[in-house]
């Protein structure tokens, strides 16, 4: 099994996910703004989840791109990372729909918890088929956005208690620290450039 | 991160978008032609945004042939430019179901001027990437065309208030500007096959 | 524009559209026997436009595959046959929601004939592209089935007023014809193994 | 026809098969937890399900990463398999939906059935196609799994006339059995990296 197929698949996988939460906005039945507007939470909740799945998919390539092959073990963590990412579709159009009340809300955090977690797998996985000298390892170093990001989901999940708006607040925080693409990795690989 | 899974990755998106907005042409309960009349504008609409869709699909390759490097701001703006890409099936089919009323027609005219604008703002971050010596910017010249386009759809939408046929009949004029590739990149680039 | 780009683009869209059929088989309420029962017309629809969309697919290759450069021209014909592909689903489900009769299946008749026009077309535009020496023009001969198939189609379109079993038989012998990919390319062309 | 276009068009339709099930999973209209617990039977078979393609997609890469042409037998074959895989997320939504009473429960079975049959035949065609010193031959061996998975799949198909808990038992052990790459196609293949 090489790289490239298994990039190939994330890439068909993720372009799918990232469309067809589109899908959630159902297209409204008047024609007036009235019609219109209670499609704004569910419009916000998609542009939230398209970053979140804009940042998999480029930290997903960083990722892959420190890797030279393939493992079983690796394959697998791969695809239960592709499993939680399938579910923003649902969690985000049950959270816009609900105009962000607490138990969507926690489902959202959730999640994004078991994404982040399914992520941190797949980097172990990687690290490990790479042996001590790891160059991910390297790479990633202490790794304190993968270590940060499911203290604050689940400090969001808890927040839903209390205030939506604040755990809402929380999973954007999570995503702007993510949206700066991982340096760290481009800056221990030498430059690269797929054919 | 590698031009080759930027290309492929949009290429997916594009397709995906180009795809299902099909879907909004609903497959009505009944057989006869009374049933299928109400659907000629959804259709109308579907043709328009098809042709958009593949001029995007179409520029957007002539905008990253020209390029040679991926930096993190290009990255963003592809993502971006696909964000404004995907809102396509739901603008198509909300001017479509409404019968080209003024709200639908103003809001698809939104869409398409936010795509432009995403456009654009990549193709800076291309044209930057390449610093002074940029072979994009020889390229695309003053592009009169990336210029034109968001006034006129600024026109429809100001239309919109008037007359929807005026402001539906400027949105396929703008397309059929696009409609031819953008020849003065494919003249300053040397000859080249991908694959 | 490179060949490589031209294909995977269509590839995705082509696998999108044969795979977003199936949903036109919505999944019944029930769960007993008589539930399933009224969607085998539904099912059979599927199972036809599954073999003309591998058809398309399969013949498809064959044509780019002949091909050495992308043109203007070519570009667009291909989007236009994709335009028509991309209402496989629509006209699908259509006729088997409605047990295949007379305005439905005949739809479906304009749907397969627009495509294989395009088709055609997208065929002359290759062997343009080519010039007088077109290794495509040799290879597809005097195409008898690109030239049969549409007056099929005509003939099941106009055979819809008097029995649509006839018309569906018709349908399902047009496909059996493209059903053996068009070895007549593989005969000229040299041997070739994609990387 | 070349086997990395048979790779990419599979790849395409298994990324969009195993992703447009989560469709099934319908957005409920409540946020209470009351509306989410129906759900959980479609979420459990979607999970199945999700475990059963990427199977298939890993499975699918062993397979014709030991073939070396592709012939049109392989082709149609392959689109075969693709046709039932295509089928998984109506056999899945309809399981789930109805809570795995007796006869949804067969039908999935069927699916799994015709589905290991197809692939099954797709190893045939290229062990054909490979002649009497088929790599892939000696590579599957007896290939005790390929033959076991249909007795399984029929065992559970008649179980559910008794119980469908045990019907479930059985999918879910014949997905483990598989859940393990063919690690004798990687034994007797020398290491490889694609690109």
């Amino acid at each position: 099994m090489g790289k490239g197929r298994l990039e190939a698949f994330s890439d068909g996988v993720i372009a799918i996910i990232i469309t067809i939460m589109v899908l959630e906005i159902k297209v409204p039945h008047g024609e007036s703004l009235d019609d219109l507007a209670p499609l704004l939470p569910v419009f916000l909740s998609y542009v939230l989840s398209f970053v979140y799945v804009g940042i998999y998919w480029n930290n997903h390539h960083h990722l892959l791109h420190a890797s030279t092959t393939v493992t079983g073990a690796m394959l697998w963590a791969n695809l239960h990372l592709l499993f939680w990412l399938s579910l923003f579709p649902f969690a985000t159009g049950w959270m816009g729909e609900n105009h962000f009340t607490p138990l969507p809300t926690a489902l959202y955090g959730v999640v994004l918890l078991m994404a982040a977690i399914a992520y941190y797998v797949l980097e172990l996985a990687i690290i490990r088929a790479q042996g001590p000298d790891s160059l991910l390892k390297k790479a990633v170093g202490r790794d304190w956005k993968g270590k940060l990001s499911p203290l604050l989901y689940i400090a969001a999940i808890v927040m839903t208690l209390i205030s939506t708006a604040l755990a809402e607040a929380i999973y954007v925080a999570a995503a702007l620290i993510w949206l700066v693409p991982d340096r760290r990795i481009e800056h221990v690989l030498p430059a690269h450039h797929d054919h």
